[in-house]
């Protein structure tokens, strides 16, 4: 099995994922306050909105620059692909309670921020799982030395501790873990470091 | 990183937007009306479901238009596109909006005409950021040359004039906004322009 | 352009539509009454969906059928295209419709049914329509003599006619209709025929 | 008709599929109860669908194994392949049913379990009598001798035995049952024997 499936299936399923996050913006007229009041305090969705809409874009680029080094597909591969799935598509469920729960402060939204992170923290160690597959099982065209495996796993790797970090500032502030997430995935925008580039080139 | 991926998720999150528009059409026994009543009143949200439906359609055929012309993706080509999406991926709920307050008139309707036209102006914006993207960036397939580049931006982004002016009739109506919206979208459909066609036959 | 595009485009317009058919299924602890009842008492709401989920994935085997004709993509045919993935598109809403008025009978029942007609019957005139468009516009891969190309279209439209007289039955008696669409279905996965087949061979 | 359509558009189906198996999730501030007492008193929630997610996993790896087979495609693969993608978009249906009844317990909880068992029963049927018309109808690449088709047919068929036991399990604990599911699943994916691999190496 080549990665052309795998990766359509995959864009199938982050194309849905992210489109479902609409589902969490509405107004209505039955909801006892004017249009423009509802849709000034539903702020939080917006953000929200805004904030897991450029995640799981960059969620697909990432994929594909993963998915572009893959000369075969095994079952571990796929396995680890569908847990990697499974957390993007529960982020329009831990977003649109995100956002439910943000601006009521307390307990509450700490475990919405925890779930939310949960979410990401799912994500970002299924992509170094596969990474690391990758380089163990040597699945990739080009085969590459241990060092530099290891490096470039470790330095994926990274990301799984940024994101409780962002969990900890969102125990203090909700909306600012927010901002925080959006930075991120705009730094994840710009970032042109190959995955397996050279990093011994100094 | 070629076209076809971005063109395979763009499709996808365009055709899951278009076909979450029937989400916002429903009758039902416990409505208190009989299903003939339920569905005459509910004409504005048939008028905005075929209005978003050929919008987003002619959005997904100009993308190909436009995506045909590009010979390399590059990260800001990326992050655009996703931009274009996130303001596709908006059209079903300011959809549903303008439907729930078409027929209220008032504040909540020019409100709701104003959030649609944001979709729509955030769409040809970030179409018109792309098309001046590729023609600064030579990003595509064969060269333009600056002059041609430009006017073709410029004939490009006088869609971006066109939404606001349509706002402003909605202001006063929003059905003749509707109503706008079709015109210009069977525009679309028949017209032949190439994007970088010679604008100096004469 | 080719049809590789609109074909993949219009796969994801249906496969989508057809899913989303299954949320009209539900049951829930809060209805009252035991899970086995709300089951048999839901029987129009599975026999909706077992029936317009075939009718869409017939739909989709003649939209290949008739696209792998297709030797260029003009606007007319594009447009033709979104009108009939426009009529697709509402088969969740009138089958949704129609399930959940089938048990009332009386005049509602019989605006559902009329509802569900119009989107077999818009979906039918659309598939004629691209035919005879194919036909005059001489955009198929193997040139077509103006009387065969008539024969098949007029075969083709037969088809528009036989929807109407469905809803007749419908007036009468709903669940009647929905067998009918059943068998037709069943029919249509068993024809062969092809679309420009010899029908002269006699 | 090559089976690249046909793999396509059952690839839309089951991403979407897949995804909507989320929409089931959710908590909100006007439930009454702390964001972490929902989610805690949610868990039949998550754990079906964590086990759907994997389930209709493997169905599109087996999907795809089975149709790498495939040479030609005919109207009766198409048939059987609709009346497949039938049952597994009932997935999200069920899995809801099943999540909201399993605490309940009672009748209510066993016709869950048993409505649960038909979705996978169904498709587990729907993939061995496609097999078997692989296998009579010489649709595949490779002929395969009677024998051995037979052997792999009745290898496949043994899975349509195992769901039912499964579901006489569940009527005794809906909980156990989700948990044969899961190692069941999990037995999947760690499976490596060829559909048609040679039984008689012995």
């Amino acid at each position: 099995m080549g990665t052309g499936r795998l990766e359509a299936f995959s864009d199938g399923v982050m194309a849905v994922a992210i489109t479902l996050l609409v589902l969490d913006l509405h107004a209505s007229p039955e909801a006892g306050s004017s249009l423009a009041h509802q849709l000034v305090s539903e702020w939080p969705s917006f953000a929200a909105y805004a904030v897991s809409f450029f995640i799981i874009g960059i969620i697909w680029v990432n994929h594909h620059a993963l998915m572009a080094l893959v000369a075969r597909v095994d079952r571990v591969l796929l396995f680890v692909n569908l847990v990697l799935l499974l957390f993007v598509t529960t982020i329009p469920f831990t977003t649109s309670t995100l956002a439910a729960y943000l601006r009521e402060g307390g307990a509450d939204a700490r475990v919405a921020v925890v779930l939310y992170g949960i979410s990401m923290e799912g994500m970002a160690v299924s992509f170094t799982v596969i990474l690391a597959h990758l380089v163990r099982g040597q699945l990739m065209h080009e085969p590459v030395d241990p060092a530099t495996g290891r490096r470039a796993v470790r330095r994926f790797g990274l990301g799984t501790l940024v994101y409780p970090l962002i969990v900890l500032v969102g125990l203090v502030s909700a909306p600012l873990m927010l901002l925080l997430y959006a930075v991120l995935a705009g730094f994840y925008v710009v970032e042109q470091t190959p995955i397996l580039g050279r990093v011994d080139r100094g």
